[in-house]
């Protein structure tokens, strides 16, 4: 690869020496999505792991619910490069011993939450393993490419719906707590933001991406493709109403917890200047996009250095 | 689906148990590719699962070659299309001990093979895990749909190269041997036939499969898929010169040994009467496809049942 601009974080440190050691090999690593030219259409492929123990604990969640986080969590890189989802390849890997049952339930939260967004099931591998785990393949159709990479000074920096609520989950199941429902729900059964995705796309979106490790880490990497700076205002971020409680727990305040929280599933999104409004979905300005290089992350008019979120940590 | 025409065996009655709890949802369960029509190409999609200690052992193989085997592995379900690869989409398990050396080397076999047919690296995720995995996703464009299910009576049945190499490095391996050389490169570096799956494509191929489980369950598979009945003179079974050996060691004729053994990756085809030859290829015909159902196997004109390799037992 020629160019591969991540933020930093160590899982990243990972993915840059693997494509380092690709080189030219490797066309594709660091994106959402992959784009492929087939017969004039702009198809968009992705594949993304859900691991028992690194992405979910099975005491969280039933094995309908885990199939279908995994298969959301993969499509939500199709709503983040505006794509319509034709459909998923899911390849399961189970413990010897649980049934041919536990395989039919993922398989099931797999079709519904690819059902959800009028996708099917395409195809998919089965093997024995020692934890679940999940890699699903997302196909979809763009109608043009919609990366990270370019986002301009003078644009606008939005995100989709509120953010927070997973992460209320997560650290309410750390400390032991039963998660406030519509976090758990939040952390259950995201939704893929197809149908933001492709509005955005439409109206002018220079660059895109979905909040799979939290505003912290992925507004580094929404910077880092498109070689710009970023300044964000966390006051005016949507946040999920789930989060001030668990802010209070961990003695900070709700804008940075929502900031760090990963696996929302929301969208960040570049506009341009004149971008009207009227989305029928929430849709917030949060930033603007400025010459340099980074991200500047302020509450209140004062500077918080934050840490994104590591699945590998 | 409304139909889901498989062999026998328990790893396809789970696969039956998934279709049927999914009905409509999943439309290409069973195949070794799926077919997306876009902008008037025949794209073709598969996934496949390598996970240690079920597809292969660490003690057996080195990195880069469970990333080349896994990548081939996949690949072949393209070679059964008659389709030329794009690329290749790569999620990785690795245990957390393991350092990014790991990931990169199974990396670089990924890419080498994908690369020693002429596809990329599109994608990819990595995760730590409990073993290594890799599922590997490949794309590939098909100049038509060509499937397990086109066999017709009078068609005869052929197969490409030499069956029971890497079962033949298997046996030596469970044995506590170490295998002949040339056995062990069938089983670590498993070349997916992608020429000769495009040419047999182009020359009147009705139906073809890749030879992953083993001909006695493939052909199987191969006739419930066609709805046809299979007579196969195992006489004719192009054997590996590592099978001799490893046959008598198990006490069987080599012939049986060589068709009841996995992970050849060779193609299964059936062709049409007139079917001229001329395949730049070792290309042996095997057998006759007839009214009826199911497959009978014959060595010598003498029957015997067979019973295919199972990934899950």
């Amino acid at each position: 690869m020629s160019e591969l601009r991540l933020g930093p974080g160590p899982e990243f440190d990972r993915i840059r020496a693997i494509a380092a050691a690709l080189g030219d090999r490797a066309s594709g690593l660091g994106g959402d999505v992959a784009y492929l030219e087939v017969g004039g259409r702009h198809l968009a492929l992705s594949t993304d792991l859900s691991v028992e123990g690194v992405h979910f604990r099975r005491d969280w969640l039933g094995f309908e619910e885990i199939g279908w986080r995994a298969a959301s969590a993969a499509l939500s890189d199709l709503a983040a490069a505006g794509a319509q989802p034709i459909g998923v390849l899911a390849a399961l890997t189970v413990p010897a011993r649980e049934g041919t049952g536990t395989f039919t339930a993922l398989m099931d939260g797999v079709a519904a939450a690819a059902g959800a967004v009028h996708g099917v099931v395409l195809g998919g591998d089965l093997s024995r393993g020692g934890a679940i785990a999940l890699a699903i393949t997302v196909a979809g159709i763009a109608e043009r490419k919609l990366e990270r990479r370019g986002a301009r000074p003078g644009d606008g920096v939005w995100v989709t719906g509120e953010l927070g609520g997973a992460g209320a989950a997560l650290a309410a199941w750390t400390a032991g707590r039963p998660p406030d429902p519509a976090a758990r729900a939040r952390f259950a059964r995201p939704e893929p933001r197809i149908a933001a995705g492709a509005w955005l796309a439409a109206h002018g979106a220079t660059a895109m991406m979905d909040l799979s490790d939290g505003l912290a880490g992925d507004a580094e990497h929404l910077a880092a493709a498109s070689a710009v700076h970023l300044h964000i205002g966390l006051e005016r971020l949507p946040v999920h109403p789930a989060v001030p409680a668990e802010a209070r727990a961990a003695g900070e305040p709700p804008q940075l917890f929502a900031a760090r929280a990963g696996e929302d599933y929301e969208l960040l999104v570049a506009l341009p200047p004149g971008f009207p409004g009227g989305a029928g979905f929430p849709l917030a300005r949060i930033g603007e996009v400025e010459d340099g290089r980074g991200v500047r992350f302020e509450l209140d008019g004062r500077a918080h250095a934050l840490a994104g979120f590591d699945h590998f940590a």
